[in-house]
């Protein structure tokens, strides 16, 4: 069974695309750069939803949904927004079709069925909604609106890869509206706070909380605060922006407030968002080549019970056992599956469920029975231990805690092994082509060496990271002098 | 505050319309046809779901995603099917626009990015789905498939109103994929059931369950079966439908599967959804002049708690003992506000609170403290009582209990009477444009009677029931022989 993954160092990128197939997490569908999410891989999906639904409803935030489609003339208003989205923007033109005079049983668009003003699919709600926040907002009172949409958003994206970039994808857009400059960047840090928190304790996987440079901030954005992770081949994933946006977008669609003084002012705006994407960075954080690694926080089974036995009457002894212990697990609300099906031999059921990423295999056998014990098996690192029977709950809830603990140091440890500062542009090239990872190097701040340096190592400035200590120094390109060192990497 | 809904005596429309706005549910948006779910409206849909997506899953199901686009050929495959949905499709033909070279700041379509085949925005996924299924089935062990998809989709209706028919709306669609004939249908059948008693029991709206004539039938389906539920001004709303679409997409798709046998056949198939619509039921079914009632357990918030104080000291006093009241009744995972703010007075949180439906209020007035009362008010039949403090957990609990028994007691007393069996066709049009409602009557089976007293009255058959009695009688439009009554009404 395992050889279905292709093996990381052999290919790293078929590794990964393997293990979404082939785990059953996703697959390409016969619409460009469009995926299916598989029952497993969306099964994941709502449990990062669930747990990120509530960190945004314990930071008072509310649900809401709004159109798919935004006509034209509403789109353009942001005209930076417009011009970041122009290119990959998927476009309704007409609302009907007809039966095709010239091939019975097949269709053609109605060319009378032509829109006056076209629709664009939404790449993202920032116009649709402002439009909208003008009409609930009229005082101080009315703020600040706080409010998330879970949706799918299309960006036609040339070069797709499954989940970390498709034409259409699943995401939660916040948009929130304040009275003031300070409350709009205060909730701007907040959320990213919200997804690094997320990443870090339910993905296991550690981030660098930073700004973006001007050339890399969101289109509409006055600041585009985001979070970095890194993945196991040493490449920068975005894993997830959160932005403010001043008033660029209630001054576009002219949504004003008044104050307490009885002043008009121009309400202060944010957005943020983590998508679908999440998942291509989980699966490139913990797995290996025998296939996916779930945290258990985010596993939608946490263990799964295998019996070994022999005949209908082995069967029935070791199911007693096994239904014993998942009903105990349950009580302690860990996500349980025995997996009794005589179809499969056992071994077939270890390799799927290591392909599949399951936190903990537990495997009862006829003949442990007789000592009381059963096996005990961690998918992240592979080891088994036996223990008795009347320990399992204990053990399997703190097992779930320690491999939950142990992935996340696992992924520190790696990034920490993976980061560099370096001090010239030799070293700087040397280290991307053959250590890769995240560089730390001093910018001169300007969009001129971000872009040569773009264009000459595929590198990118991911972030100017928060809390930044100033320290002296000069460009390693332009030799110029420099107060910070700045995150670099390869990215996807 | 209540003076914003129109009575419904006066235009039932413009209530229901009412209603729909001022209870921030939903509001029309800039974009034809669709709506913007408001943060209240939205939480309903989440407590819905969050039922409908337990009882799914409890019947073996699963969750997955699917593309929003469907290609043209695909979605041509199953004539019937692309036939009914044809007329009111969104059809994506470019993929990029650019900047207007003849004003500033404008964008075009770019029609150098045309695409080679029409995308149709899906309107229903049978045939994404089905084309995908065809990658997922080989034998006997592949079946069943029990895949459910939460979704919006599209169909470009001429006149739209807020949930009840709109452009685009949210839903659930399941799919499933099945080795036998019989075992589809029982498959059908299940999930009426649970959408009849997700009605009943969480919205408290009884339904009748039946099957769609031929005329009414989904497109592409051998049968169709649904519930309709009666609203307050004696029409009926098709609230939920299940298909059986036999063959069908399995032919289209040619979607095969080995039998244990060793055979090829093809593979039997069901779809199932609800949508926003429901939304519209629950209103229709429950709301009063003064705005929206929830039932208690599709309320996200079930029990409000008003302040009647003087001064901070006031204030203060009653806060200590709602707050406490406020705790307990969480701890018994009852969902409760605390509304103490200062700027509005509780006169108008009253109208407020029985605007969004809250199902109860507890007003607790400095007052009232002496006696150690609180005031308990019940949204449904604006009852109120005074009760003693050490009571409230119990009798609040209690209560929600009561109040959504006697919602679905007063919808059923409703729908018992209008629901009227007539034996000519004088009665029959007499009672649709007198009392309304159900109306029971004998069909000679023909579509084209059918047709005739659509046109004559605007009654349509809503179903022939499930279990119907046998009955010998006369069609009352043919005087032709007829074995049974079926269902007719003036619907949504």
């Amino acid at each position: 069974m395992s050889e279905v993954i292709t093996p990381k160092e052999q290919d790293y990128s078929k590794w990964y695309n393997d293990i979404v197939v082939e785990a059953d997490l996703a697959d390409h569908s016969s619409v460009r750069g469009c995926m299916v999410i598989k029952p497993h891989g969306y099964a994941i999906w709502e449990k990062m939803q669930q747990a990120l639904d509530k960190m945004f409803k314990d930071t008072g935030h509310v649900n809401a949904y709004f159109p798919l489609f935004i006509p034209k003339s509403l789109f353009e208003a942001e005209e930076k927004n417009a011009e970041g989205f122009a290119k990959e923007c998927a476009v309704v033109t007409h609302y009907r079709l007809k039966t095709n005079p010239n091939e019975k049983g097949k269709l053609i668009v109605d060319p009378e069925a032509k829109l006056e003003e076209e629709l664009i699919v939404r790449p993202t709600s920032e116009a649709i909604i402002w439009n909208t926040y003008k009409g609930w907002i009229e005082s101080y009172r009315d703020l600040p609106i706080l409010v998330n949409q879970w949706a799918n958003v299309v960006r036609w994206e040339m070069r797709t890869r499954l989940f970390l970039r498709t034409a259409e994808f699943l995401w939660q857009e916040g948009h929130t509206a304040h009275a003031t400059k300070e409350e709009a960047i205060t909730e701007t840090k907040q959320m990213l706070d919200v997804y690094a928190n997320f990443l870090e304790n339910w993905m296991a996987v550690p981030v660098v909380k930073g700004v973006k440079t001007a050339n890399e901030r969101f289109a509409g954005a006055d600041d585009t605060y985001c979070i970095e992770a890194l993945m196991q081949d040493g490449k920068a994933l975005q894993a997830g922006t959160s932005h403010f946006l001043g008033q660029n977008f209630a001054k576009a669609f002219d949504v004003k407030y008044v104050t307490k003084e009885n002043k008009q002012e121009y309400v202060w705006a944010t957005s943020w968002g983590v998508s679908t994407r999440l998942m291509g960075a989980l699966i490139m954080s913990h797995s290996d080549n025998k296939g996916l690694v779930i945290p258990p926080k985010l596993a939608p089974t946490q263990v799964v019970i295998i019996p070994i036995y022999k005949g209908d009457e082995g069967l029935k002894k070791v199911s007693e056992v096994a239904n014993e212990i998942k009903k105990k697990l349950q009580e302690k609300n860990i996500s349980v599956k025995y997996d009794d099906r005589d179809s499969q031999r056992p071994g077939w059921k270890f390799a799927e469920y290591e392909l599949k990423g399951i936190p903990i295999r537990i495997t009862v056998g006829e003949r442990d029975l007789a000592n009381n014990t059963i096996e005990v098996a961690r998918r992240d690192n592979l080891t088994k231990t036996t223990i008795q029977i009347n320990d399992a709950e204990t053990y399997i809830e703190n097992l779930l805690v320690e491999i939950q603990k142990s992935l996340l140091a696992n992924a520190k440890l790696r990034m920490q092994n993976l980061t560099t500062n370096v001090d010239t542009y030799e070293e700087f090239k040397n280290v991307l082509d053959n250590k890769t990872g995240f560089v730390y190097a001093h910018w001169d701040g300007t969009p001129e060496t971000e872009e040569k340096i773009k264009e000459e190592t595929k590198a990118t400035i991911r972030c100017i990271p928060l809390n930044n200590p100033e320290e002296i120094g000069v460009c390693v390109y332009s030799g110029k002098p420099s107060k910070q060192r700045v995150l670099f990497a390869r990215s996807y």
